[in-house]
């Protein structure tokens, strides 16, 4: 493997950041830099920087080498960004602002921990490093329940978040199963930005056409409201409940979102919508055009912070990711993010490389059609096989249904 | 304690039946039922109706007797109530009919896993029984995560709930805290028809200002939008970010359901609405009349399916409520109620009563004055002292903060 090349650190500070969606391992991953960089003597100092980008501009900046190590062991089991995180997008004056920063505090390493939009920030940076001849190691680390990075083979975040999902749509089904005269239709809002991969993982326990989910919607696949009503009646006809997942930010064939119009939120700073989820508008469907009653499970930030039931291999793999891209850093590398490759399946084995930038900035992998079924409203055993093992060694729990029919003989 | 006798089993089957919203321990009090009548040899078969009283009157009866141990292992762990559970409202025909079932297949004992509605057809069945001098021993098993059964000093189920929403408001906390600038306002929407035992437990965690929930919302007091927009504006003001949890039938001052008239959505058989939640609405209010990006997180039926949180104190609880009907039905005992006693709270001790359905059915116990501050906003210690046992032995996680400040000097 050929890295590009900047001067070997021979000292200075190395500054590291989370940025976007927080997760039940991004601190993981911070201990993970946080301890590798203690161990060089050639880093003098790591610091952390608030709210991402936004507490950078102000040097709003946290000494992180000398905390003890109980607080970093409880940090790694604490969800969410402790450092505080942002969607803040760099401006080119922003950029130049940070690259002095850098420069006046002898700061030679920037890592961040955060998914395609902090790609491209440090991809940027980079760049404007190296067009101003200073130097400095731009890594990225990768973070998003998303997983919609491309090159690594998952995103730290994904194994636990799918576990998750994988629970709660068995909860939510037994639920469902214990009264479906009363509220037979039960739509589980998920999250995911523009892939279906939190989505996809629901059907991770089921094992039989009984077992939920009964139908599962991706933004890869749009869906019209018609066709939703038509799935809904179906399985409501042959299952006689319905458990359907479906992706927050779900939408129609003209590429409107699947959600109340009335509710939309505006964008944030990278143009993506702020949309209500879709589940409010298909309770409301499934009751006004089948008459059947219907509610919805929106776990929302919980999905994605619930260390109760984090992943131990992904709880490792994000500490490891942190801890390689220190050791890129080390090694003068610039302008890459670490990734994640799958060496086995069974045994599940694993390592870490890295990759350019340029191949993952401003890109996003979606669910890839071998792991969808024709369609598209179930999963294949292709994707059972990749995320399974994510889960972890004892990924989800055994539930019992009582027989159907014992052949009592009633009066 | 005197109970009502009625003549002893020499004899018959035992029918159970679940009803109600289900819980993370309803099984495990079927469990505890079908283990304790195997143990009798004066009791000859052990049936479950299906869906509660709807499978009751169509005599759709499964044969628990000779489940398998791994079986009924598994079945304990298992969210959600297996038998099927129901909110059918009996009427007195329907009455006349499960009596007349009752006598015909030799049931002699009749024993209901519910909440309120459940309590009040069993002592109905059980006056009917008496007046019709049929031996028929009907008591109630106590289950809901409401915990707003009276006399019973608490409700197997909602250890389980109250721990599952104290983790629950620690993992929404830290996702807000990790972005506050992006989304300052978070509401958790928790379950509770009137009361809110269930959004009390939220505070459970919370040991400083900075710790959320920092507003509470239960229907013992109303609250107008008005007031809650100002209550968000004052906290934002003063933490920077605002939880806060709220009853999803939260109502104003006139009684008016706080949540978006338009999601109306009918009344169950037992004439309670069936409301869409409040959160929509707040969320809509603060983002207009404050300007401030709002989410709300609806765990629905994953918070009263959660077995991976589920108390082993209610777990036992909850076994050994059904466990104690069967000796109830044994001693001839009828229209009454298991209850749980307090003996002792450091270490907190119990153990289980009973008492006539009289003193139960149709009524509610509400959160007491005492438990809530004086603003209504948070909970007391008395609450805590009462709460924090039933969530078992270790209860909650231990999050940390990183330090605001560790005076870097930042050129």
């Amino acid at each position: 493997m050929t890295l590009q090349r900047v001067q070997r650190n021979t000292g200075g500070k190395l500054l590291v950041g989370q940025a976007g969606g927080a997760t039940a391992v991004i601190n993981s991953s911070l201990v993970g830099v946080i301890e590798e960089a203690r161990h060089s003597q050639r880093i003098d100092a790591v610091w952390g920087m608030r709210r991402g980008l936004e507490g950078a501009l102000q040097g709003e900046f946290i000494d992180l080498t000398s905390l003890d190590p109980n607080t970093l062991t409880a940090l790694a089991a604490t969800p969410g960004a402790a450092l505080g995180s942002s969607r803040h997008r760099m401006t080119d004056d922003n950029a130049e602002q940070v690259l002095d920063l850098c420069r006046r505090n002898d700061i030679r390493a920037f890592l961040y921990i955060g998914g395609n939009d902090s790609a491209d920030t440090v991809h940027r940076l980079a760049g404007m490093a190296a067009a101003r001849g200073q130097e400095l190691c731009a890594i990225a680390v990768p973070k998003t329940i998303d997983n919609d990075l491309p090159v690594t083979d998952h995103c730290p975040g994904y194994g636990s978040i799918a576990r998750y999902v994988a629970i709660a749509t068995m909860d939510s089904a037994k639920d469902t199963e214990s009264m479906p005269t009363m509220y037979p239709i039960k739509i589980i809002e998920v999250m995911g930005r523009d892939a279906g991969w939190v989505a996809a993982a629901s059907a991770l326990a089921k094992r039989s056409t009984e077992d939920a989910p009964h139908l599962i919607y991706v933004p890869e696949r749009p869906l019209s409201p018609e066709q939703f009503v038509r799935d809904v009646q179906r399985v409501h006809g042959e299952v006689g409940h319905v458990i359907a997942v479906v992706t927050e930010t779900m939408r129609d064939q003209r590429g409107q979102p699947f959600a109340d119009p009335r509710s939309s939120a505006g964008t944030d700073a990278f143009g993506h919508p702020l949309l209500r989820g879709a589940a409010e508008t298909m309770v409301r469907l499934v009751q006004d055009e089948l008459g059947l009653r219907a509610r919805y499970d929106k776990p929302g930030g919980l999905q994605r912070m619930a260390t109760w039931c984090a992943s131990p291999i992904d709880l490792a793999e994000a500490a490891e990711s942190g801890r390689a891209a220190v050791r890129l850093a080390l090694n003068g590398a610039t302008d890459r993010m670490v990734t994640l490759v799958r060496d086995g399946d069974e045994p599940y084995r694993w390592s870490t490389s890295s990759a350019p930038l340029t191949l993952i900035a401003n890109r996003q992998k979606l669910l890839p059609y071998e792991f969808l079924t024709g369609d598209g409203r179930g999963v294949t055993e292709a994707f059972r096989r990749y995320a399974m093992p994510l889960l972890g060694p004892h990924p989800l729990p055994e539930y019992v249904r009582l027989p159907a029919d014992t052949g009592l003989e009633v009066r």
